[in-house]
C-alpha cells in the first residue's frame, strides 16, 4: 500500500484535475436564485440540496467549497494530493444573468489567481467566463490566461439550456485553441428539456443526470464539427469521458450509417471518425470513477496518455479512492503519467 | 478464422437474441400514424426515416423486417446464425392506441408462433403485449407463453412516455416472473420530455438517443425496487446494458450517498447495491456492440455468464461483426457459453 503523503516520495506526485471551489459571493447569488425561482429545474434540485440540506455530506461540501486555504490544504495533505487544478463549481456563472455572470467570473478568477500566488506548487486554476456574452468571455479568458496565469477554461455544460455546438459560442473555443489552454467540459444537471424523467425518479444529479447531460453535450460538440474547425482544441472530460469511450464502436457505426443515409440536414460528414477525436483532442479524468476496470478500459481504448487522475474534491473526498488508484495494475512509470505528467503537460503546470 | 456456417461444426451454435420483425399490418398502422401525427417526436423521426427514406440501408431494413421465411433464413445461413430469438421491432405496439395495440400484439404473437412452428430449430420468439392495458397484457403474455410457446416478453422502452417503474405495470412484471420468462428491455427513441436536445442535433436514434432512453428506463426500474419486489425477475438488455455496466461504481456510490442524505422522497433504500442486481437479475446482449474491449469489460464486471450474443438483425446485418465475435479472446467453451448456452438456458430454447 502506498502512503497518502505528498512530495513525490512514492515516485510520483498526485495532481487532481477536477477540484471545485465556490466564492461566497456566488453562493449568495445561488441562494437568491433558489428563493426567487431560477427557472432551471436542475439547479433548484442540485443547489436546493447542497445549500439547504442538513445531512452531513452536503454540509461538508458547502463549507469546503468556499475555502481556498487551510482546510483545503489540510485535506489535500491528508489524502496525498500534491496539487489541485481548481475550477468554479457547477453550474458556475452559467445559471446567472449576463451581468452577474461577468462579475462573478472576474471575481472567481481573481480569487483563484490569488490562491495560486499564495500556494504556487499546490494550486493551479481554470478560468470561468460569462458564456452568455461570448465577446466578454473571450476577453476574460484572455485576461485570466495571459494576466492571471490560469491554465484553461471551465465549462459547466449547458448555458441556460444552450450547448457549445452553437456557433455563437465558437469564438470562445477559438480563443482557447489560440491561447493553447484546454477546455474542461464539466457536468451540470440536464436542461429543462431533458431533466423531467430523471428528476421525478431522483436521478437528475451526479448519480446519472450529469452523465446524460454531459455526454449529450460532448457528442453534440463532436458531431457539429468543432474539432474539424478547431483541430488543435484540447477538451478534458471528467467521469472517464461520461461513458462515451464505452460507446465508441457504436457511435462510429451509427454516425457513419446515419450520415451516409442523409437522414438529417444537421448531421454532416466529419473529417474523421468520432473515435478518432477521442484519441487526438480529448482527455478523460477519473473523477467519480475510482474503479480499476473502467480506468483500464479507457486506457486501453483511448490510449494511456489520455486518462488522468481527478478526485472531484469536495464532492467525492474519499481517501480510499486515492488508494484504489495508487493500486492500479500499471507500472510505476505509468502511474507517474496517470497521476502527474499527463496533467502537468496538458495544463502547463510547474510543480 | 471460423467459418460463417450453421450447424455447430465450429464447436458452438450461434443464437442471436435481439432480432427484429414487423408484421405488414403493424407497418400500415405506422404509415397512418406518420400521416396523421403520432404525437411522439421520436417515432416520427425513426419511422419517418425507415418507412420513407430511399437510401439503401432503410430500404433493406423495412423489406427484411416483414419477412419471417426465406430471405431471413437465407440471411441467417449467410452469416452463420443458427437461431434467432424474434421480437417485435421498436416501438412495437407501444406507440399505438390501446385497442390497436391489443390486436397487433395478438397478431404478432400468432405470426411469430407460426414461424417457430415452421422452423422450430431456427426461431424462437418473445411475446408482444399491449402495455397500455396491463390487465390484457398479462392475459396475452400468458396465452403467448403457455399456448403459443413464446419464450419471453419484449418491452420497447417507454409506453406513451411512461416507464415500467410505475406500479400500474407491475402485474406484467409479476406475470413474467411467475411464468419464468425473461423480459427484454429494448430501446426506443426518448420520450418527448427528453428528446429535443438529441433530435435537433440528429442524435435521437440508435446513435445515442436509444442509449439515453433505455439506460434511464433501466435505472428507474432498479431504483424503484422492481427487483426487490420481484427477486426472480429476469431482465435482458441489449447494447451491452446501455453502458450502465461502465457506470456501476459511480451508480453505487452516488445512489448510496443520495439515499443516505434523504434527498428525494422517491429514492428509497434498496435491499442491495445497484451493481448487485446486474449480477443476479440482468443479462446483457452484444447487439450493436461487436467490439471486443466493451464485451470483455462487461464479462469482467458482470460475470461471463451475463453476456450473450445478439446481432440486431436486420438493423445491423453485418457478417464482419459475427467474425469479430467469433474471434473474441476467450476459450472455445466460453464462446459456446457466449453464443449458445447462456441464451438457450435463459430463454429455454431447444436447438
Amino acid at each position: 500500500m502506498t502512503e497518502l503523503s505528498t512530495g513525490g516520495g512514492i515516485g510520483y506526485r498526485r495532481v487532481a484535475t477536477e477540484e471545485a471551489f465556490a466564492p461566497a459571493e456566488m453562493l449568495e447569488h445561488y441562494v437568491k436564485l433558489l428563493r426567487n425561482g431560477s427557472g432551471d429545474k436542475g439547479f433548484d434540485s442540485l443547489w436546493g440540496f447542497y445549500l439547504e440540506s442538513q445531512a452531513q455530506r452536503p454540509r461538508d461540501v458547502r463549507r469546503r467549497l468556499a475555502d481556498l486555504g487551510d482546510e483545503r490544504l489540510s485535506d489535500m495533505d491528508a489524502t496525498g494530493i500534491d496539487h489541485q487544478v481548481l475550477a468554479l463549481t457547477s453550474p458556475g456563472t452559467q445559471i446567472l444573468d449576463t451581468a452577474t455572470a461577468r462579475s462573478i467570473a472576474a471575481l472567481a478568477n481573481d480569487a483563484a489567481a490569488q490562491a495560486v500566488r499564495d500556494h504556487p506548487t499546490r494550486f493551479s486554476a481554470l478560468a470561468a467566463v460569462a458564456l452568455q456574452d461570448p465577446e466578454s468571455a473571450v476577453a476574460e479568458l484572455e485576461r485570466a490566461v495571459t494576466k492571471l496565469g490560469l491554465r484553461g477554461l471551465i465549462v459547466n455544460s449547458h448555458v441556460h439550456g444552450e450547448y457549445l455546438d452553437d456557433p455563437k459560442f465558437w469564438p470562445v473555443l477559438e480563443a482557447a485553441e489560440r491561447l493553447d489552454v484546454p477546455v474542461y467540459l464539466h457536468p451540470n444537471t440536464p436542461t429543462n428539456r431533458m431533466i423531467e424523467p430523471l428528476l421525478e425518479a431522483g436521478l437528475d444529479g451526479a448519480v446519472f443526470g450529469f452523465a446524460v447531460e454531459t455526454s449529450t453535450h460532448l457528442l453534440r460538440l463532436i458531431t457539429a464539427g468543432v474539432f474539424d474547425r478547431f483541430p488543435r482544441l484540447k477538451l478534458v472530460v471528467g467521469h472517464l469521458g461520461e461513458a462515451l469511450p464505452f460507446w465508441l464502436y457504436r457511435l462510429d457505426y451509427m454516425h457513419t450509417a446515419t450520415v451516409r443515409a442523409q437522414r438529417y440536414e444537421v448531421l454532416k460528414p466529419l473529417q474523421r471518425k468520432i473515435s478518432d477525436y477521442f484519441r487526438s483532442n480529448i482527455w478523460v479524468t477519473t473523477s467519480g470513477m475510482a474503479w480499476e476496470p473502467a480506468i483500464l478500459f479507457c486506457r486501453d481504448v483511448l490510449g494511456a496518455d489520455r486518462v488522468l487522475y481527478a478526485m472531484d474534491y469536495p464532492y467525492q473526498y474519499a481517501p480510499d479512492e486515492v488508494r484504489a488508484q495508487d493500486g492500479l495494475s500499471i507500472s510505476l512509470d505509468e502511474r507517474r503519467q496517470f497521476f502527474e505528467t499527463t496533467a502537468t503537460e496538458l495544463f502547463g503546470i510547474s510543480l
